[in-house]
């Protein structure tokens, strides 16, 4: 345990997961605070998952390249997973999509912007790999493409042969995701791994943890996350009404900056030391692995967690925000070059969705 | 006739010419058997297109560089307008625009892509000349705006002023095309053949035919062609209702490859050589033809052969599935390498689109 | 005055000043006239816009570099403005908008696209400064998305709730794009001058005005601007209805083509020189300055001038011909190289919208 009680001892980020314990007694003593379980659930969810991608780094350190690349991968966005898995078993559907677009243009539009401006304020222009970021880039845009081809394809009047012809699409979508992300990672762990090798995780020159601590801390803190999800996904719509938020805000906007936090540390780290390969690598990656990977195992899973199969439809605004962000993040990193003000257009863009859906009238 | 001979003796494609008297006799005995003379047309039109594309190449080579270039480049995609004009007289506008949808989407996605994996899964990365794919992902992506603007900018609701709007828009933006497609000849024919050079024809090392031969293979194989198509299009929509398969998948996905089969296999043995800029320009060069040529001369005939004048307006799935292949084909190859896993992802797309239109729900 | 008049004198253009006292005068006696009036006020107000423009550098070149960029920026579309302010104060907001498309479609297509062709006619093929040209590609993307947000993210059913959405979202858009505007400013003039130092104007090699003259010709020529443009303003419907033009291809086509004049002029000059650098600085720069400056400040100033708060919300073919405009000249200034026939493609895209827009249906 040495390891890990130094390591949050020295991360003041960690400190907040005194409010862990915090959010699940005021659950049981006040079940009808929605908004101060909602606004304890948020800081609980931040330092759980900076924790969590510590213990998966820690693991992953222990198990060797490939098989520690691949944890790293399929693990990276594990508290979007958790969350949205608590929101699927809830039915709450609207919330499930809601975070993975939340998930896609946060990463590449806030996480790039915000690292391309963090960077670009201490260093004039960066450079940095072009071709492992047009790369990420055309793997982004592609996925993107992919997962919207439900949305932009089935438009059009409703009915019962409609609906099914959805669901049928998105389950074979979901299969069709799943192969190639897991083509993606032999491509990018075993044929191509040179081309990837910047954007492995940073070092930490931390103490090594365990074997068994690395797994346990693993498996604890993700039962944590799922219990302190309950409450975020239980306490989340009152919490919205009562503080004016629209629930479009609420999934695209916070759901996601709390569960990309700790990714956004490592990001903004690393821009700031000119590495921005590595920061490109995470905002795209993470991104690419949403598309490819969370959205169609949340659509498998719905089968069996759900009240009903969840379809891959999504609506025409949510549409226009995955595929300008996909574009931007693409155009944006298939230039190798970057200053200060090209993070902040692209957090520009970020602003004005996040305005908007503050704005937006909640549906009548 | 000794080398035609000698080539079909050679080329295992080119057996499957027997079909072609199979098909025609059995159109006569049975003309009720829809689903047989589907099959059976399918068949035929693939070597009759590699047969096409051979006697083209070898009219070319004996009229030199700028005319030879010229045919080349004109009748490229012969098979494609040969069928489409037969459903044009049949007055099946549904399947002549899916024919163009598909060739446009099949050219730029399934041909691009099977060239890179496949050019992929033989050489760890391949580089190739950016500046004129760039050139020509450039020209792809315009041609296909150019092409879809009646569909973007008339749509609302009908009316017979939007009828007659739409109807003199198609004809104009015909004229436009034609002309743009002159003067593209002109560039890479003539003003900046340099830029093209690599995407000039693969050197077949066969022995040449004489004049005549190749004269009269050209045109004895057009005719068998149309024969055929009609075979095909009478029989394609029956079939299609026999098998299960929708209408939209049969244009789009069926024609398209049966009619593109020739070009795929020297585009596929262009990429297994390294020899991607071919490939690349073989598929995106094949591309723009439909969009600048073959579409607008569809639309010019539809006045003269047609029962009534054809318009460019496609509906909305098609302006996003041709949307998506152009910007995908001039986002890939703007990169000038690839590596297996990007032909994969390329693939995926067209996949998921296939999938979609063999699940897409007849209209009511 | 005498440079003034000499600069007069040598520039056959500036003859057509003539007819500015012409229109004041036919005003006066004609009022009904409309026609007239219209045709004779878009001849007056081309050379007045070239004089606007050649005053704006003459203050510019006395005042330093800094601030003299910053007038250069901030005024290099005062004719756009003073136009569309004059429309804004008579309520015409759907000629202000239709202005506001036309200035980012006609600099982005039009002006970039004859500048490559006028360039490439005379030099074979021209190669620029890709990292600038990528960098203003990639504002005009951002810029352009940015100003369609509302369009394309409030889509939807009407009612009151919906109208105060798109009204509040325009305001804050409006405040958001000119931080972002003056962030631009500061990282174009200041921190990465450097990066533009190409896009600067040209040496006209001209005697330098003094600065009384500068700034009196400055301030009485925007008088007339503002004098002539209520003539056009108040002429155009009734002329289009004569003339049988559609009010969009007056908007989008005629105003903007009659404010760009005397850039284009430069942008010209500029591409035949082989400086296709600062052409398309100017075309790009000028399109990302409608975007970000001339639109919102014009929805600031509809709450003062105008009848009623304007919003940003465009029609469907506004937002379609905006996107393919940005995503145009974005793709083809990444190349960093030109030949003649892509100058043709762009201006291909533009007579097909042109067309589309002279042949569109009134609304009923």
């Amino acid at each position: 345990m040495k390891p890990l009680l130094q390591d949050i001892r020295n991360t003041p980020l960690l400190w907040l997961l005194v409010l862990v314990p915090v959010v699940l007694v005021a659950q049981t003593l006040a079940h009808e605070a929605h908004t101060l379980l909602f606004v304890l659930s948020v800081g609980a969810i931040v330092p759980l998952a900076a924790l969590l991608s510590r213990a998966t780094e820690a693991v992953a350190a222990r198990t060797g390249d490939t098989i520690g690349g691949l944890l790293n991968a399929t693990l990276g966005n594990l508290t979007e997973l958790v969350i949205a898995l608590t929101a699927l078993r809830a039915g709450q559907y609207v919330l499930v999509k809601a975070s993975i677009v939340g998930a896609i243009v946060t990463n590449s539009l806030f996480m790039l912007g915000a690292s391309l401006l963090l960077g670009g304020l201490r260093h004039h222009v960066q450079e940095y790999n072009r071709n492992s970021a047009r790369l990420q880039g055309g793997m982004l845009f592609m996925a993107t493409i992919a997962i919207l081809v439900p949305s932009v394809l089935a438009e059009g009047d409703g009915g019962v042969s409609r609906a099914a012809f959805t669901q049928s699409l998105s389950l074979g979508l979901s299969v069709v995701l799943i192969v190639t992300y897991a083509l993606g990672l032999l491509f990018s762990l075993k044929t191509h791994s040179e081309l990837f090798a910047a954007a492995g995780h940073d070092e930490h020159g931390e103490e090594e943890w365990p074997m068994p601590l690395a797994l346990g801390t693993l498996a604890g803190v993700t039962v944590l996350v799922a219990l302190v999800s309950e409450v975020f996904v239980e306490s989340v719509q009152q919490a919205a009404t009562t503080l004016g938020i629209t629930p479009a805000f609420v999934g695209v906007i916070i759901v996601a900056l709390v569960g990309a936090a700790a990714e956004m540390v490592s990001a903004f780290a690393a821009a700031r030391k000119d590495k921005l390969d590595l920061s490109v690598g995470i905002a795209l990656g993470s991104a690419v692995q949403i598309a490819l990977f969370v959205a169609p195992v949340l659509v498998l899973c719905s089968y069996v967690l759900g009240p009903s199969p969840m379809d891959l439809q999504f609506w025409r605004g949510a549409v226009a925000m995955m595929l300008i962000s996909a574009v931007t993040a693409s155009l944006v990193t298939n230039a190798g070059r970057s200053a200060w003000f090209i993070g902040a257009l692209i957090i520009t863009i970020y602003v004005i969705f996040a305005m908007t859906l503050y704005l937006l009238p909640p549906p009548a």
